[in-house]
């Protein structure tokens, strides 16, 4: 495999809780030190913008999916791509990670969680309430999983890259 | 107001129930002997044929926001809009909308929703899992609705219309 | 065939010339009275407008395909599809029409006809400059028709339509 | 300045000429020889692939932005952004980038010209048809740049990113 494994991190962008905040901070680190490019919506704020800066305070490279040429870029996003094209970004969010973890939940995240379950993407849950757990989990899908912390999280990702090479 | 009201029907293409596909029809119906135009994403199966049916039926101008060139387009569909950007144009179909019913819940349905409530579209429940209705609930939006049958989603239609006509 | 004849009018949204507005009107009003679709990108101004009003005062169909939320939308728009993906819609414009016809230039429009093109849509050029006659033109394809006049443009497509008919 | 300068470089997937696959291989090569960052719509033919080829061949950086979940990715693409919006994407193609190069010309690529022009990126035309630098220089536009070598790019962009700096 030639290409690079790209993480996307979605959560939100206004009202995540402080738990999110940390939460995103360790993913962007841990993807960053196993070496694999970290891919999120871009924002300035939220989840977005501490899992960008877990991942360049750590020398990984990061990817921004941005929303519009107004959009308020984090900092920390090495590769803005600019879509203009608003929420529909949500969908090239999803379908350009080879991992999709959600850490908390927004309704923005709700889509993508929803749209990347849809194209068979490995789907990876933290944070969430009992109500989006219930419902995720009613879908009864095979690519969903459910880790209790970002280390946990990360090792999903490691345990099936292994897999995938055998 | 010069413009006619779009009423946006969401719903599965793939697995609807029979109780979907009914209510689907039903809404089409009533959509159309209420002289509103009905907007769907324009597929030939399940929900959005459905309801597309009712309309034309009943004499109704139906509206598909389709998702590519090679769409499979529902032969009650008027006015094909080919988006050509796949799921995406969920969000089209959500901003396109004064008001959204969804009858039934898939994936993509529940991007529709998390969508139209982000954006604070009146949106109506209909025909729902516990699981989803806890989850929409859970969100405190009051944009949010349930309605227990076809001609109830319409009733509320009908009176935040007038609610607005004042 | 059931689908209901679009015909997609494109032209510059600032600075029009007074050519481009006279004869954007006379499409309007041409398409309407032969019970056409008029189909364009929905701006409260120039070639888009007058086409819109050209079509409504003789009581014609007109669906704007919106570039965002916030865009001004022609009043004489019936159906407003809000894409919300700013120039991606310029795609959507020329994919969901029968027949494209580019009334003036500008460089949406320069978009629009090199997209039509591209898709194998019949494309009538009316009022271009020299370079823009000569650079469509280099192209050598069958799709791309020149006329004269709003009259010469939908006789054009009423020969197109009675050959598919045959 | 944190952002890395990402130089977008368009051209025909199909058709292109011998000198435009030249052209293109030296672009990418000088590109990366630079430490800028390459963007190309990412297709496994044309001038996007040779442009690719040229910058992984000296370790350049590479992003495509991809049509679909189907398309044919160069090999030489080491970041792919899947869109799944098909021609819309060429939008997003000139938003994400610093500089716009044209090497050759296709339909596809007019509409990058076009898009580029509109947003006023800075825009460089090489190896193009008498037809095609008439129709564009005709717009006036003080951000379209006319080279003959894609060495003379280069010195562009570089002489453009020194006046920034100042």
């Amino acid at each position: 495999m030639n290409k690079k494994t790209i993480i996307g991190v979605m959560g939100p962008a206004t009202s995540p809780n402080e738990k999110d905040l940390e939460d995103a901070f360790q993913l962007g680190k841990l993807i960053a030190q196993n070496g694999w490019i970290l891919l999120t919506g871009g924002s300035a704020q939220g989840v977005m913008n501490e899992a960008n800066r877990g991942a360049k305070e750590n020398s990984g490279l990061t990817i921004g999916v941005i929303k519009n040429q107004d959009s308020k870029i984090s900092e920390f996003v090495d590769i803005p791509i600019i879509t203009d094209v608003n929420d529909a970004r949500n969908n090239i969010n999803v379908l350009s990670s080879n991992f999709v973890v959600a850490c908390g939940i927004g309704l923005g995240t709700t889509s993508e969680i929803a749209l990347a379950l849809k194209h068979g993407k490995e789907v990876i849950l933290l944070n969430q309430t009992e109500e989006s757990l219930n419902f995720f989990k009613s879908w009864n899908k095979s690519n969903l999983h459910i880790a209790n912390s970002p280390q946990q999280a990360i090792e999903m990702i490691e345990a099936n890259l292994k897999n995938n090479d055998k």
